[in-house]
């Protein structure tokens, strides 16, 4: 049994790549098992087959050369953040489908089996939003949440800054105003040229009034693993063991770039039997996992090597 | 002679409106001369008889209750900043129109002969942009700079932020997003009734799936002072023969809200002999004064005391 550990996965592993690259010999494995998916529900045993895979990029706007007072200058000179919030509000259409052209050409479909599946799931909008606080759930028309999750590339901004971010009030018209914006991408995209169509298509929608800057930050590919792999047949017997029930197969919307490059260098199956909630609050403060799953990922991990072993 | 020094204009004197209004015999006089405005150019002696209000706001959007991996949730939640942007985007039509129902409707047009006057400054938009380090001004459709600056309202955002505001990339969908927005305003605009017209426009303007809240930080009505009252004719005087040439009136884009006060609480007519420069830097690091200036306002005012006494 061999352990990898690392701690460059939130900044898209920038070095665990060329370490597989150079040590194939010391990890060459029957199979990988990595726990950093989530359970379906709590209690629900389950096994994940696709990831979201990314490209995430800066785009920086300036407008003058220095911050200005914006009562002796607003009005006749661009403003970068309205610029900025109008290119990022040209990024989706009404019905929130990206339209960066050629973005959706790559795009595979659910199959119908797929989408079956994910009709027996159940899954409750209303619970959804209800655990989140919000008023009503929101995304791309004519899909349903999961198929939107997990099948259907999306672009969030993960951060925007400009002029006076403090408390209370200043009348400056500043000179730059920054955004991070991230594409999750599914089969059959590419992130490297999604990152460029994204740069290309950007660069189309300022006026010259203002100057662009776009700088790509990381990417990863989406990834797909056959239900047929043996080590998949094995991982679901083994968390049906465990937690006693019949296992579920879904996909998921996070990115795990290194999965598509242990499949790659290793050429052994990624088997991902992970464990985590949507209540764990992943990335965002008093993130969590109980004790129980703890529990119930030694069990499955057990199993696992038992079915995996015959 | 009386000086009146205060140190909160930046945030909209919260309390020199009641000093005044408590203080009256304490101050009471003939004019209250401000020098708080910029001369038309450097070398040029100028009077402003004009001021913009100023209304100034904050919008706060929040969607999910907090901070989501953007993995496993985006593309099924409203992302705040998002959001935000296509609400900035909708406040300014293509033509840099301010878009909140009825907002211009109080707009006092330049007369013939202000619209004359400003012909006459001979107004490069090549040179102001050229210094500001932009390839093109840009504004309200169908005005020029100057008629932008001193006669027309605005919109800036003076701040934005929201998700992940430093050096790198973190894939967060933010619970919440901020923006800080002011308008500048012209006469007969009235800030009390522009801040709440903004606030029921923007309203209309989110998605059902992000909750709204939006402060009143502060406001300022804009003024004209007529270029008949013996204190202004006199100030006019005296920069001409200060700087030994004829004097330009002119209005100014910043706000003074504090003047309409003066006016109004010591029935004083106010006199705007500024010094500052548009290269001083204003609300910008490495802000400056000449030396220049400063015996130019030493000789302006002290010619002032001798045409008014008169």
């Amino acid at each position: 049994m061999k352990f990898l550990i690392e701690g460059e996965e939130e900044i898209g592993s920038p070095n665990l790549e060329k370490f597989l690259k150079k040590n194939q010999k010391l990890l060459a494995c029957d199979a990988v098992l990595i726990s950093d998916t989530s359970l379906y529900a709590p209690g629900v045993p389950t096994i994940n087959y696709g990831l979201r895979g990314l490209a995430y990029l800066e785009i920086e706007l300036t407008g003058p050369n220095r911050d200005l007072h914006s009562g002796s200058f607003g009005g006749a000179v661009a403003n970068p953040i309205n610029e900025l919030a109008r290119l990022i509000s040209k990024l989706q259409d009404k019905n929130n489908k990206i339209t960066i052209p050629g973005f959706y050409d790559d795009v595979l479909p659910l199959t119908k089996k797929e989408k079956e599946n994910i009709k027996k799931l159940n899954f409750s909008d209303e619970a959804f939003a209800k655990e989140l606080a919000v008023k009503d759930v929101q995304g791309e028309k004519n899909f349903g949440t999961l198929e939107r999750l997990w099948a259907r590339p999306t672009l969030d901004c993960n951060g925007i800054y400009g002029g006076f971010i403090e408390e209370g009030a200043k009348t400056v018209l500043p000179s730059k105003a920054t955004a991070k914006i991230s594409m999750r991408l599914v089969p059959n995209q590419n992130p490297k040229k999604v990152a460029k169509d994204f740069t290309e298509y950007v660069k189309t929608l300022v006026p010259k009034s203002v100057k662009i800057k776009v700088t790509e930050m990381h990417g990863g590919l989406p990834v797909v693993i056959p239900l047929e792999e043996k080590a998949v047949v094995a991982a679901a017997k083994a968390v049906s063991k465990a937690f006693g029930k019949e296992t579920v197969f879904t996909r998921e919307g996070g990115s795990i770039p290194i999965v598509v490059e242990f499949v790659k260098q290793l050429k052994a199956p990624a088997v991902l039997m992970g464990l985590g909630l949507d209540t764990d609050n992943i990335h965002s403060p008093n993130e969590h996992f109980s004790l129980k799953s703890f529990e119930l990922g030694i069990l499955s991990s057990a199993y696992f090597f038992e079915e995996f072993s015959k």
